[in-house]
């Protein structure tokens, strides 16, 4: 299934109530595809200050041969993921007199995304937004889904919406300026699909690992427009994260946690590497996932180059504080998605996560 | 249609995906009916310092024998609606580690509602809300409708979401607390309901003005009851004023503008009011109106001693340019929805909203 398909530039998935267009080369038709999707008096189009220098000239020259544009720089990084930088952009935005015609659009990787979404879904309560992923991490999952968010002193994503995009542009060629490390820790997600939904598509990314790390743009079209099939068909089914969502937070929930005590010093990719390992463990140890799930999952990971391990400099009693203040926890009790074996995710009657005591947590992160 | 019916205690309105429940002495069971319509393991209750003290410690106490609750309290009025409040009761929130099972309670007027719906839309992407308003004007309108938000320095809820409550509980016993020009002022929004939909309704709340300002519950109750029925049924028609839902808007183009200019020193109410005068005025100067529709609100509106003309200190360019930061506007173009008569609006097509370029406005404005 992953292949070289030179011949074919443009594939769309349908998300539900909008496309994701992935192609090589799509950038030369952004602004046909932002005004098609969503026809707007004004496009105000954010980015940060790694991705705009690249690419946010372009765009927004493009936009303004059909309607007003401008353009709105953050900071790059994680910190800048704040109310603060939503506040400041949604006041840009208000002394440019932008109205309900106007349309975000998110230049960037999950930052970008998050925070521009996040702008969209609460100006003058609810603008479209058309996300366009610059990250291996963001084309393959961020971008989807419709979540938007900034964090807080207290966590990542504490803060935010549902707002789902008007559409997705993914150009792959775009991804040959992003550094290898981000290109590895954006396939820790495509493996979680694999575990989470397809037990072939894990397999063909683990035989595919040396093509997509050094940037083959087919092979990685390939993988990304599996991913976002995956994500949305899952997505579609369970907008809201009341059931089988919860199968995409697999590796999250320690994940998450490692991501915050580290201080965001590790990349969210190789954090939810981390928390994939540890979490299938604890699947294991509660009897819920075949024997030898976890290291089925670490070699690949391993192969990626991918961290393993917690690194020991973090604390595991931090680590598992952090769980608790984590979105999924229910009355103070912290609830993960656990795979069965590659490829399926323990339904657990239809509720898709299950309750675990900080026991067997404990062990596990030992 | 509004008579006193002692005999019914509770009415019950269904807004579509919520109940509108609307009571003499309700107060007793909002635990009952709260944990009913949105079982949680924390309830928030978020109220302002006039309302706390009359109402807070009873339902907390009521709330506390279902499950964990809290009380937060931010400064009464208009001008703490803000982003900064927002920002504070989502951090006490955080602090108290309220997860996503947690349900805020908003306890107060239309300030309460607006940022208190506006915290629980934000709050770990949407948490559900209770709406419990305790002035007039929130019973008649602002807590049905899903609309939130907070203001900004360049206009009244230019920062929000759409969501929905998870149910509304008012209790017309408690506006006996309520100053009389806040009576008056709510009742400015039930005139409005009829002028858009419902002439007799209209000609009803004339008959019973008296009866209304000083308060008598059984009269406010049928009051309540049908204007909630009237705003209920157009909010679930076009839950996201695409359409229908802009005849709501019908004196709030003019009447914003003029509370913005006015700095918040006149209370909503009074500004609808007189923004209802002027734009019948300007449907009747663009042959939309039949003559004499603005004559016959002003007169209702006066024998309510509401106000009927723009105060001669608010300068009417700047009313004008006020118009001009709305929501409403498209493509830098002032909306209006306007009625062709006492209980109709003009559809436009089904636009329901008319562009009205400035120079009709500045007329009405003189």
């Amino acid at each position: 299934m992953i292949a070289a398909a030179a011949h074919e530039t443009v594939r769309t998935v349908d998300a539900g109530s909008y496309a994701v267009h992935i192609g090589r080369g799509l950038r030369r038709d952004f602004a046909t595809h932002i005004v098609a999707a969503t026809r707007a008096h004004r496009y105000a189009v954010v980015s940060d200050a790694n991705v705009a220098p690249l690419f946010a000239d372009a765009l927004v020259a493009e936009l303004e041969g059909h309607a007003l544009a401008s353009l709105h720089v953050i900071g790059a990084g994680e910190e800048h993921k704040t109310r603060d930088t939503w506040l400041r952009v949604t006041d840009e935005l208000l002394a440019l007199g932008c109205g309900r015609d106007t349309t975000v659009v998110a230049l960037g990787g999950g930052v970008v995304g998050d925070l521009a979404g996040f702008v969209a879904s609460t100006y003058m309560r609810g603008i479209p937004v058309v996300q366009i992923p610059t990250s291996l991490l963001a084309m393959i999952d961020a971008s989807v889904g419709g979540k938007t968010g900034v964090d807080t002193a207290m966590g990542k994503n504490l803060v935010g919406t549902f707002h789902p995009p008007a559409a997705v542009l993914a150009d792959v060629e775009m991804l040959s300026s992003l550094p290898i490390a981000h290109r590895r820790a954006g396939l820790a997600e495509a493996i979680k699909h694999g575990v989470i939904a397809d037990r072939s598509y894990f397999t063909a990314i683990d035989h595919a690992l040396s093509a997509l790390i050094e940037g083959d743009p087919d092979v990685t079209l390939d993988v990304v427009a599996r991913s976002v099939e995956l994500k949305a068909e899952v997505v579609r089914s369970d907008m809201r994260e009341g059931g089988r969502r919860k199968t995409l937070n697999f590796g999250h929930t320690l994940g998450h946690a490692i991501e915050q005590v580290s201080g965001y010093s590790l990349l969210h990719g190789e954090c939810v590497a981390i928390g994939m390992v540890l979490e299938a463990r604890l699947a294991e140890r509660l009897g819920i996932a075949e024997d030898g799930t976890a290291r089925v999952i670490e070699a690949v990971l391993a192969r990626a180059a991918l961290p393993i391990e917690r690194p020991k400099a973090l604390d595991a009693g931090a680590v598992l504080g952090a769980t608790h203040r984590d979105k999924k926890s229910r009355a103070g009790v912290v609830e993960y998605a656990l795979p069965t074996r590659i490829g399926a995710m323990d339904e657990c009657g239809g509720a898709w996560s299950v309750a675990v005591g900080d026991e067997h947590v404990r062990e596990v992160l030992r």
